[in-house]
């Protein structure tokens, strides 16, 4: 375990010219709940995604998600389910999960590691969604906006309308007013389909 | 519940010019633990401090103190006192508990309507050391450098020795280096007890 906790600087000179004794270090709590998130210590419910299994602690799910919050503690709660401990998940990918839920104890999203992040980072944000975590939802949402182009911008144009993202959503609104990448993109089959399945969209996009 | 993490701001213009879609609120989590340490949702431990109770979640504690990790998970368990769910804490009083908890929860420290706030900040070190909370305690040597006088030095150098505190330490060698302070402070019956219980720190003084 790497604690940064115990760094002390005698009698260094701050720049207003006082003596600082202490040097306080920055914030360590993101790295103790990622070590509670990684050691199970205490954990008291187990999600099955698929055939694999991974365990967590009930009170750091409920704290950072009102979704969690109403199926781990609520009215809503599954009795047998969550009283068994374990709670199975459909529709959802391991290695979207793992990233939700260290986000839940570190408050940090790291998609390093992960093959094809952009479209690993899509699917996070639908999870963020249906998780009701506001933060790391706009997290994804930034970074989406980021990966817009002639190849990605009707699915996450798609995405932006389904999920009320409203960033992203005019960031592609944005891109299509150049007519060249709107020419490109209008032939792709991704676009005569979303003209098919949101014809609303595509009277906001006609009225830019 | 205040959520600030709903915040959308499309297309401001930040300092390098470029279009920024989505602005990220600052991490919560600091408030959702904090919430979940008032609403008391899925706690399973109680302490006794005297004769008030309050309640938290053991892997939280776990999970920012080594110490409630062995008392609470380690083979120091004391087996049915922690199976019990409710862990009496003797030499302790129950206001200096609570800011030790609302650090575990929140990483911050106030002792803003805390009579006497010197004071408790001293016993707030005290506990931070005894629960193996390096910054908290960091923290708190920060705030008695600020309150070292004629009157408090004494006290804070014994702290300082007895809980290896080697900035405070330092600062009230500083200021005992100034001849009129140390003449002020000699007379005091406070310094007399000091220079009988700690004969060693006493050299230390006279060598400076």
């Amino acid at each position: 375990m790497v604690r940064c906790d115990i760094l002390v600087i005698h009698r260094y000179r701050s720049t207003d010219n006082a003596v600082a004794y202490v040097s306080v270090p920055p914030c360590d709590s993101s790295q103790d709940f990622g070590e509670l998130l990684e050691t199970e210590k205490g954990a008291d419910v187990v999600f099955e995604v698929g055939d694999e299994t991974v365990a967590a602690h009930r009170c750091v799910l409920a704290a950072r998600s009102p979704v969690f919050a109403a199926e781990l503690f609520g009215p809503m709660k599954e009795g047998n389910v969550a009283a068994a401990g374990v709670v199975r998940l459909e529709d959802m990918e391991m290695e979207v999960f793992k990233a939700l839920l260290r986000y839940a104890y570190t408050s940090s999203l790291s998609l390093q590691g992960m093959a094809n992040d952009h479209i690993t980072c899509r699917k996070i944000l639908v999870a963020a969604d249906r998780y009701g975590m506001g933060r790391l939802k706009l997290i994804c949402e930034e970074w989406i906006c980021e990966c817009i182009n002639v190849d990605t911008v009707v699915t996450i144009l798609a995405l932006a309308e389904q999920h009320h993202c409203e960033g992203p959503k005019q960031a592609c609104f944005d891109f299509l007013a150049d007519p060249t990448k709107l020419r490109a993109v209008m032939v792709t089959s991704g676009f005569q389909h979303l003209w098919e399945s949101c014809p609303s969209l595509m009277m906001e996009l006609m009225d830019m």
